[in-house]
């Protein structure tokens, strides 16, 4: 029998994206065209996205690498709708997780087991598709819309470079699958696969956002006994003991002790782990002081602002032993890890519903960017219409 | 048949010591008293000790914790004369190296896999025994002399707490053997501990004094294949060909490209590890630029001025997926480790010999002072008098 192709294939599909136009300035619905597949590219129709912190701060961005109009959204799920040439790994219909690293599968690093950073298509924050740097996006007057992340999500359509998907079981519900696509994985994995947490250990947080509550929960699954959470906002605890965290230490407060002082003391010498959530190098630095000398890890997820320079003790470094190191993507590698953590969700380990406080239509997609601006949202699932 | 002690225990012994009475000024060869060990304590008979930077150090260093009048000393090995109370782990004759670093086998760190600082006696640059705080040595006025790094070595008997202290085969030669007490440790442990070099790997070694080739060493017995030696004086490569240098860059060359250029081009991306020996924090800097993102290891030996503050670019820590970290004693665990070494060094695996480039009488300990200062040495060997 001849495979038959849905009558959309390799021709231009018209659908309703949410195009960021100017920044800062609410996303404009209106209709694209988003163009068939190249070589080595997969056309999906986005089932639900979610709002992730990055969106927003590239939604603000007045100077390159904030470019516009654009379509932003890169965690999200999606079922294929037609394949480019030299696709074998999915087919039309097949559920899909579009991931904002590469995973080429082919490279030096997608060979080895130590990294996740694809050197065939290095991370970057680039306008184009991955591979041929070109949009697969125009408005109705021609105009180019630029990508974001590889993944562009908030879109009916998008066109995602095979290595940048992850092919997951339908089964698995997609409102629940999609966090999976950046934020949560990204604290679970710092926690598993970077930091290899160890079962008993004692785990301090610096920031109890998504990615920080992400972190907790990772930790937990390692089986760390004391999660440490830090924040400057003291309702954070509560939802933080939703995800493992034990104990709170007030960022800000008015104290005579620091945050390093107060967690060395509760720990009688250090965190083993101690997770940098925020973004300020800063915080590495008070973060690295209450790890554990000889053989304590300081993990950096927190993203600062270019050109932001670290700055440690060479003393410390020298004499305690100390490891710092940082991630992307939680060091996961897509598409061998995203798996075992749904399995590990659908066998009730993982806890993924805790982290959706919000679901909304995709028509109210800018009411997503006022529910994170208010602090009151972890997750904002945006369901796009059929 | 009840224990026979030899006459000098439990009295105090008078010998020959060399003392450091004035900052940077030769030691002085004089009669001194060394009293008997205290509980927990190791008086020992020096065979022989080397010369290594740290003494230099301290002996230069006219403020605390450069104190006077004081038994500089640390790389050497002894016999036990005579054991305080408490002491059951040797006995009279036995052959030990010394060592900065306690091992008390008791403490958190101690007992686990990952620390080699023990939190019961802390590494600290204290004038006294490590455990009483007192000194053990006096000279024939009845002034206290005080002790260097809980070894004092220059004398031709000395006080050791027994968790500095290393029991070893006494076949093995003490010329080769006392080397394993400091400098050629922290380089093989360095590889083979804390950085734990896979075979097949790529290394790159910043500074090529004794401490860098002994890192080279270690990485050459862990299977590396390409060893990257890094030094201002280019007639290093020679001696680093023997500890399996392979290739040498030369830094402060008036070329265009830094040193990291050049290794990262010469690599294809950057060393699996780098190692900085020298103490400068703008060379740990230049390290980790050329240290393999995804799993890159830079490791820090070198000893930088006190205050010293070592930078790094935040989005390099986040984004690279390098790791950073640092050692004292190569990360070793002296009681079980060092062992392991001695018996490499018998099965004609690590190399000891070449480090030896001169060996002298007690008498003459001034001039292994200015042969480390010439540049000519890598270790020299001081034999005491019997």
């Amino acid at each position: 029998m001849a495979s038959q192709k849905l009558p959309t294939a390799g021709n231009p599909i018209r659908c309703k994206a949410a195009v960021s136009r100017k920044p800062g300035e609410p996303l404009v619905l209106e209709e694209i065209l988003v163009a068939p597949p190249c070589c080595h590219e997969v056309r999906i129709r986005i089932i639900c996205t979610s709002l992730c912190q990055s969106d927003v701060t590239f939604w603000k961005l007045k100077d390159f690498p904030g470019v516009f109009p654009r379509i932003l959204g890169h965690e999200a799920i999606g079922v294929v709708e037609s394949v480019g040439e030299d696709v074998d790994e999915v087919k039309e219909g097949d559920m899909v997780i579009p991931i904002f690293m590469s995973d080429c599968g082919d490279c030096a690093d997608c060979r080895s087991k130590k990294s996740n950073l694809c050197s065939k298509l290095p991370f970057k924050v680039s306008p184009w598709m991955p591979r041929h740097e070109t949009s697969r996006f125009t408005d109705l007057n021609g105009e180019v819309i630029y990508h974001f992340l590889s993944v562009s999500s908030f879109s009916q359509y998008t066109v995602v470079d095979i290595a940048h998907l992850t092919k997951i079981d339908p089964s698995i519900p997609p409102n629940r699958a999609c966090l999976l696509s950046c934020g949560v994985s990204t604290g679970v994995g710092a926690a598993w696969r970077t930091a290899n947490v160890e079962a008993g250990s004692t785990v301090a947080i610096f920031g109890l956002g998504s990615i920080g509550l992400a972190v907790a929960e990772g930790a937990r699954l390692c089986g760390a006994t004391r999660i440490i959470g830090v924040d400057m906002n003291p309702n954070k605890f509560e939802i933080g003991k939703t995800f493992g965290v034990t104990d709170f230490v007030r960022a800000g407060d008015p104290g005579s002790k620091s945050v390093s002082q107060v967690i060395n003391e509760m720990t009688g010498g250090g965190a083993d782990y101690c997770f940098e959530c925020v973004g300020l190098a800063s915080l590495v630095r008070e973060a690295y002081s209450c790890c554990r000398k000889g053989w304590g890890k300081t993990i950096v997820l927190g993203v600062d602002k270019p050109g932001a320079e670290l700055s440690l003790s060479s003393f410390d470094v020298l004499h305690s032993g100390k490891i710092l190191t940082g991630c992307l993507f939680g060091g996961l590698k897509a598409k061998s890890d995203i798996p075992v953590l749904l399995k590990r969700y659908m066998d009730k380990e993982l806890q993924l519903d805790e982290f959706v406080t919000h679901e909304i239509k995709f028509e109210d997609i800018n009411k997503a960017f006022d529910l994170l601006a208010e602090g009151k949202c972890l997750r904002c699932v945006i369901w796009m219409d059929k």
